[in-house]
């Protein structure tokens, strides 16, 4: 990088080179995982020295929660209160997977970091571990919502189902990832949660409990 | 190490010595992913130098290779024609499931590697692609034996129901790994199968098709 680049790219506003290192970043851990991907890579590809990144970051482990705090609106755990209830949260989780088939970007990053933090020290495994008690914690009431509607049998688990319809995502994603091709994920997830829950799911858009739901 | 310890270290057979190498790095692949494993902390590990341990294995892509070459014998693809039939297969997933709630190191080696394996380059993508497709083929035949003996409904989906259940066990696995103490993957994995093909599986060590099945 010349001297006059570096000096273009030094104008531009804290908060826009902010959002473009932590892209970058994002980029980089989806691409080598947290522990292989280096400062000096992610700061290269940025076009800063080290130093610089670290004005923003104060290290690679602050990156990853960075990046790790950039939610993308249309993730379910950011729904809040406006969240769809009962079977529409399940139709909601069908629609999810067919938006992560064009954000390959992201669920590349959440199945290699999801899995290394399994490892030694990992700086995430606690923001994993919370991250699936939340997002188990929305299923197992979804399904309860919709159980006391009537909408799904009364001898479901709602506890097991709700872990198992996380975990068919997750592994779908690994399959789809690996062999983009053959893997339908959208297709799978909703035949899972319509066997898992013996019903089929409201049409798009449906809210739960409604006529013909 | 002193120059002692070392001159006995090297009196042990070759076949033993490659034995534990492999049973160290398989242990470090999954404590660390293989990225970020080095060939000096295996090396020292093992009390061996790195021109050591590269004389049994020529790199440290040679040793993961030797590490997933390394195969349970109780493990599903290497039960040959001697694997069970139909719903019997199943069964057998779910007791496969079981026996892993028994060998973590197995289990995080794999979940750490299979994801880590969609990462830029990484030496084992092929072989993570190979065996789940391997994999899926011998779930779809069992379900394919199940369908045609009557065992699972004509209208069960067996490549997409396959996936589900792969990416089941899959994904209970890394919650598994994350919260041990909350997960029971044993009965997750059969609430899981008995709900996508309709049908309780046979106990344990009945043939598929037979009396009560």
């Amino acid at each position: 990088m010349t001297r006059e680049a570096g000096a273009t790219r030094t104008r531009r506003p804290p908060a826009e080179r902010r959002a473009e290192i932590l892209r970058i970043a994002m980029e980089t851990f989806a691409e080598r995982g947290y522990q292989s991907a280096s400062l000096a890579e992610i700061s290269a590809r940025v076009g800063l020295t080290q130093a610089g990144v670290l004005h923003y970051f104060s290290s690679k482990a602050g990156l990853l929660t960075g990046v790790l705090d950039l939610r993308d609106s249309s993730d379910i755990e950011e729904l809040g209160s406006e969240r769809p209830h009962g079977l529409a949260f399940l139709r909601h989780l069908v629609e999810t997977t067919r938006r992560n088939t064009e954000r390959e970007g992201i669920v590349r990053l959440y199945t290699v970091l999801a899995a290394e933090s399994v490892t030694a020290e990992h700086p995430a495994q606690e923001y994993f571990r919370d991250r699936y008690q939340g997002l188990l914690a929305l299923v197992v009431e979804a399904l309860e919502e919709a159980r006391s509607l009537g909408e799904v049998a009364d001898d479901v688990d709602t506890a097991t189902t709700a872990r198992v319809i996380v975990a068919t995502m997750d592994g779908l994603q690994l399959q789809w990832l690996l062999d983009p091709g053959s893997v339908d994920m959208t297709r799978a997830t909703e035949l899972a949660i319509v066997r898992l829950i013996g019903r089929d799911l409201p049409p798009v858009g449906q809210t739960s409990g409604g006529p013909g739901a």
